[in-house]
């Protein structure tokens, strides 16, 4: 691997730079978007991963953007790559974000990310602040659209004087309709699918009528919310870790239901539920056998009963299933009660689930995925109660520029043309859930063709 | 505190002398046992505890016995006591063992524990062995009596030409029968409450038919068996973590089912479960609000439905439940439905369920204890297809003369005095597995009242 040397910033004194890090699949419509505003306002854009090719696949032939090679772990180095730019967007794992933001601190550069602000992020807060630094983060979709779009709403009720009562919002990495009819999940890895195997293990905390309620993981799939959305039919939704986290950013505090989650196809997490009740989510102890185990035999392990009886027999026993019903279809589309090899020579449950799972569900070039965002509001206005669905709906267009890459991507890419500008005053740790912030990113993400639709 | 001083061994220098580490709840039966050996056999007993009141109450007034102040966590006040000592019985929590043996190893003393071998422990069994010295350990109830009982059988069995091809094994800690006959649960806290609370948390693994199976947590009382002893009625098995642990140590490769569990009486897991489900035994993060809470609020934060239905029909709704059926009659005797505050001011799901169950489940005086051991045993005997069932039932006196302290304590007890009688030849790391242990320890076992009976 050769390291970058500092140069840039002397062979280009004027020309302003944002450093994007990390050219992984959710980094393609934020870097097309970044060089294509550098074309129209003479700016500089160098994409920096620890592949050189998939950093140079992004740049393309632009003018504009320059593709190096990167390593967060190699200190000396991370510090001149990001001395040599204005501003940084990390697309890297979340647990590198500090590290990042330790050298943006030094060396005084603004900092822009999609995650969430963890403990360590939070207490670098006065530090930036009083060096006049932006850490701006939980700016892409979930978190990011949906604090901007939900804050957007809740200032609105507000200036008129309305009192929020209820909300409820809800994220989902779908599919679009036409995408793999016969998939009967309506699903498919989107994101990262170890994320997705392991969702929801901590217990999700939510209020309900003023009270702060508990969902433990064995119950998280059965209790879940119905959610239509017009012309896409309908969804479920299953609670996030913690939904009381952002009741004071809101401005929400006294409401009395705060709900966040995910969202899925309906009929996914009742399906879902037989897989985290039979134990094949588990990531905390190795399997016996793997290596010479076929699908049928990694569900038989968790299910009770004799050999002389098929697992199918086995599962709908066990969980009072019908054999032809949607739980049975789903199982059996995703090849469970196939004699294919699992092909791994060991594993947890979670990683040989993951791996059977993503025989069906990797996404092909063909596929087209979708996002659906949705809130409710209910609140009291002028003595009435009224409620408000506002619904966000979003198509990729390939396999690489998918929706979620748009989602995630456009709002960090707008924020950083922002701040380019000299548009954004906030300073500090932020998310963005001021108007500063999320009234422009709505803006433009609206001309982009991302906009919450209210009924 | 005072440390004792090297003194004994300087002024008794030939009488035999045994250590025991811990003078707590399950000591009674152990050290009364010890001292009336020694009474006869001229020996000394040193009790030892970080409360030297603890270690006075035990002592009494017996000449034999010496009680002083402990603290295993004083490296060198550790070793001049051990060094007073010709062995050392270990009643200190498990992960003090290590250092205990390592100490013992340091001056050449025995060490017996009723704990399971750790890895720890485990990898110190060269070095015993080339010093001549025992570390003999899991020699209590479970482990400890199972092992022996079972291994006599198996012995017995292969001694015969018989093949074994299943084993279950079960033990439980419950209360006599007519201990508090109002009890539904029929049970009480004979030992650690919080391990109580926590049962299970890890998956449990054993051999059916072959091949290793896994039950997860959110299963584990659910798929129970069902286990009756004569002439104390019906009885539930949950699995333990582990049945495969000692496949090649009771020579039983090539054994289709194995099985170990913890028993309770008919009808405690199906309620357990529903503990269980609603997350009630969580103990990885802080509730909020406990200060104000009441029992009727705990089980009400981890119910579906709104507060205008009482806690009583959520819970019968959600589980399918009837109002007047044993599981509701278990969890309103339990006081899970009253306005009684918690009384706690912070704490854990498990350290409030815990809390809440103490109320009811504490041992009164006049309570008894009564431990049930059962091992179920199928072979192939020239050519015939066999089964024996053997079971295990011990009654507690009092309050601290318990079955649990009994069974624990005595197998230590009698395991020390043929040691002090050279009647031991193993050395090294070893569990009562073989005749040379188990034969003498059963025999005496069975002289004090305990045995096991075969059907």
């Amino acid at each position: 691997m050769e390291f970058y040397k500092p140069a840039i910033s002397a062979t280009l004194p004027t020309m302003k730079t944002i450093l994007v890090l990390g050219a992984g699949r959710s980094s393609s419509s934020l870097i097309a978007y970044l060089l294509h505003q550098a074309a129209q306002l003479a700016w500089k854009i160098i994409v920096a991963d620890f592949s050189l090719e998939a950093a140079k696949l992004r740049v393309g032939n632009s003018g504009q953007g320059v593709a190096m090679v990167f390593d967060i772990e190699h200190e000396e180095h991370s510090r001149n790559i990001i001395a040599s730019a204005d501003m940084v967007i990390s697309l890297l794992p979340a647990h590198f974000h500090p590290v990042v933001a330790r050298h943006c601190l030094g060396l005084g550069k603004h900092l822009i990310t999609a995650s969430y602000v963890s403990d360590e992020m939070k207490s670098l807060d006065e530090e930036a602040r009083s060096k006049g630094i932006l850490f701006l983060n939980e700016c892409g979709l979930d978190p990011g659209i949906d604090h901007m779009s939900a804050k957007q709403i809740i200032d609105s009720i507000h200036e008129q004087g309305g009192a929020i009562t209820s909300f409820e919002s809800f994220t989902g990495g779908l599919i679009a309709p036409e995408t793999d009819p016969e998939n009967p999940w309506r699903y498919k890895f989107t994101w990262n699918p170890r994320n997705v195997v392991m969702a929801g293990q901590s217990t999700a905390k939510f209020l309900q009528e003023g009270k702060v309620k508990y969902i433990p993981y064995q119950q998280l799939f059965k209790r879940i919310s119905h959610v239509s959305v017009h012309g896409y039919g309908a969804f479920e939704g299953y609670a996030n870790r913690d939904s009381l986290r952002y009741i004071e950013t809101y401005k929400l505090k006294g409401i009395q239901n705060m709900l966040r989650g995910t969202l899925r196809n309906y009929g996914f997490c009742p399906t879902w539920d037989i897989l985290v009740q039979l134990g094949c989510c588990d990531d905390s102890y190795i399997l016996e056998g793997v290596a010479a185990m076929t699908h049928r035999d990694f569900l038989d392990v968790f299910l009770d009963g004799s050999k002389i009886e098929a697992t199918e027999d086995k599962i709908i026993r066990q969980f009072g299933l019908s054999a032809d019903g949607p739980e049975m279809k789903r199982l059996t589309w995703s090849g469970f009660f196939t004699d294919e090899k699992v092909g791994l020579t060991k594993g947890t449950p979670a990683q040989v689930l993951e791996h059977i799972l993503n025989k069906k569900w990797a996404l092909a070039n063909s596929d087209r995925d979708m996002i659906v965002m949705i809130h409710r509001f209910v609140f009291d206005l002028q003595g009435k109660s009224k409620t408000i669905q506002s619904s966000l709906v979003v198509k990729g267009e390939d396999a690489v520029n998918t929706a979620m890459a748009k989602t995630v991507g456009l709002p960090m890419g707008i924020a950083a043309k922002l701040l380019m500008q000299n548009k954004i005053k906030s300073r500090g740790v932020v998310i963005p859930t001021e108007a500063e912030l999320y009234k422009p990113i709505l803006d433009e993400l609206k001309k982009l063709g991302i906009e919450m639709l209210e009924h």
